[in-house]
């Protein structure tokens, strides 16, 4: 069989490792075999070289563009995802905490879906003190709200070393509107499922953490987005004699930084791949044109479930309703099945929920043509009326 | 420009990351953007699909073909290399270690070069008793030689958990030629930089660990074969009660064992190059054959550099010369810099020394072809026969 590099627009739908932009992976596939003509790929040259340097320092360059980065802040690649974050972020948080008052402080977790509660649980296992700010399952029985803002425990900055929660839960389908800002008191935010999604204020945070898989790239790399002044942080033997767990070199933030994200070897065709995403999303416009679209997506798919409200249940309260992420289920009994088959048949794919909560899941991240929303709410439309 | 996949033979020698089969690129690159005719490229699917776990599976059971390991073994993988598996060694093994004899036991580090030294200093800085079994610079003022075995420390199994050495060391150019093993002590050896280069015999191991970005594909992921006995661990209170730091869950190997490698998202377009990469090696005769063409080259290139005894510098005792790194520097001052533009004019390049030790060194890993070799050996005969 002839093998080529082109192919169809995929209507894939998948929570993640997710679609990528065709016109990426072409691109990629090439520079796999010769990057810049330099007879050698991008994958197989030291991440300590001239180019790989370069790959790293555009790469940067573009997140500050995109997303209007000020210089209180750098930006950081490390290998892993989420789940290698939730124990980076604790060790490292704590470290600076400790640095900064001498205490050994706590880890705030806002619980809204399983990706926070997989975050405090971690936290809480290695060892670092924890507090729970708000539950929304001990509130309201499931992951569908987010307790208001003001009814959530409110932390004692003295003895805080941040309050993290996670933007947009993949799983549950639940995404913040606001960022739950208290005076005094750094704020880490898991943007995994929705960075460069839309536009937002970078400032307000002290440590921004997405796995690339979802918007932004290949699984293996996490970008780290942190307030400079939380890269002082206790040294080794002060934070031993509180008791407090160490972070492994390979994660610890300031040691990365300073070697610009190669002090260990960073996958350089998964950063490359990461890198050709922000060119293709700074061609298309920026933060804001991209907004402009996904909102649009999401609005569209949201409405034509809203208008089958005897056959669709939309488990999520409509203010918190996620814009990448978008969860549904069919009240009927034993009509899934026909759902996925019919959808397959129109090429529609990776709509299957998540084996935690089953039903239906449309995930519209970034590279989630326009054009397949449409095909899916054509779609949805089709189905519905027949089962009216 | 017009862009292709087609590529000359490259003449690359860096140590790392490596030059890789280039029919395993163009086949990769194909799958990229359409694999198996899915529509889709293996980077952008589940990593708990089925597809997914077939490329999880597949790399395993190739690695138990090539390496004949036996059912007392186990192969997993997971994100990160050398750096990162020197914390998760140490913590898990002595989770091990704990739970089979109720102590918290230590780790005894061989520190043969810059590679072991590391893995050394990680375990000690987290907290994990260390002891030094033997140490080259301080035995011999320099990394050049591998004290005999006999001489070593030797560690006590009651309260030992393993003992760890580097199988070849990347900067330093020295490679052991046996296994060291004590009654009674688990031995984990480091195979980052020549895993698959010859025969070994798995069953004397309790871990080999090993980054890919060498011998077996990019960068990204690690490779690591475990007793499976080991794979019982004390529980995180137990560990907690002696004051044993706690691995990270993503690298926590028990639970990674018992996702098959899919706890948190597997790199599965980086995991299906190393698939790739083995059925090359498959095909091409295995493990017999390819030590067979490595142990050919090595003696090429060292037999062209021993015949210019006044041109040339060998820092490593011929005994344990490793066969994967050819360290060497000229010695004569002021000829580096000819050296180097000469060779790549050629072609050959990559050959410049590790930061740390200066001079050349020349990396022989299987993807580096005969062809490379011979045409290196041929330059450096002209350049000597020049300069004598």
């Amino acid at each position: 069989m002839a093998q080529s590099l082109e192919r169809e627009e995929p209507y894939y739908f998948g929570a993640g490792p997710a679609v990528l932009p065709t016109g990426v992976l072409q691109q990629a596939a090439y520079d796999l075999l010769n990057y810049e003509n330099s007879g050698l790929g991008v994958g197989e040259i030291s991440h300590r070289s001239g180019p790989a340097g370069k790959v790293i320092d555009d790469t940067k360059a573009h997140f500050k563009e995109l997303m209007n980065i000020p210089d209180t802040h750098e930006v950081f690649f490390l290998q892993g995802g989420g789940t290698t974050a939730f124990s980076s972020v604790a060790t490292n948080l704590l470290a600076s905490f400790v640095k900064k008052t001498g205490k050994k402080g706590k880890g705030a977790y806002a619980v809204t879906g399983s990706w926070s509660k997989k975050a405090y649980e971690e936290a809480a296992r290695l060892g670092v003190d924890t507090e729970i700010i708000t539950d929304s399952k001990k509130t309201y029985g499931s992951f569908g709200k987010i307790q208001p803002f003001e009814e959530w425990v409110k932390p004692n900055p003295e003895e805080t070393a941040y309050v993290y929660y996670c933007d947009n839960e993949t799983v549950n389908g639940v995404e913040f509107t606001y960022v739950p800002e208290y005076e005094g008191i750094e704020v880490v935010a898991d943007l995994s499922s929705n960075i460069l999604s839309r536009v937002i204020d970078v400032s307000k945070f002290g440590l921004i953490v997405a796995g690339a898989q979802k918007n932004v790239g290949l699984a293996g790399l996490t970008i780290y987005i942190i307030k400079k002044s939380l890269l002082e942080q206790a040294s080794d033997d002060e934070l031993k004699a509180l008791n407090a767990p160490l972070t492994p070199i390979a994660f610890h933030y300031p040691t990365v930084v300073k070697n610009n994200s190669a002090y260990n070897t960073i996958p350089i065709f998964t950063l490359h791949i990461l890198k050709l995403v922000l060119e293709h999303l700074i061609k298309q416009g920026g933060l804001t044109k991209q907004q402009e679209i996904n909102e649009r997506k999401a609005a569209k798919l949201y409405a034509v479930l809203d208008s089958y409200p005897d056959l669709y249940d939309l488990p999520v309260e409509k203010s918190v309703r996620s814009h990448m992420n978008v969860v549904f289920t069919l009240k009927k009994e034993g009509l899934d099945a026909e759902f996925l088959s019919k959808a397959s048949a129109k090429k529609l794919t990776g709509l299957k929920g998540h084996r935690s909560v089953g039903g239906f899941r449309a995930s519209l991240y970034n590279a989630v043509s326009e054009e397949a929303v449409d095909a899916l709410v054509e779609f949805i439309k089709e189905f519905s009326e027949e089962h009216k």
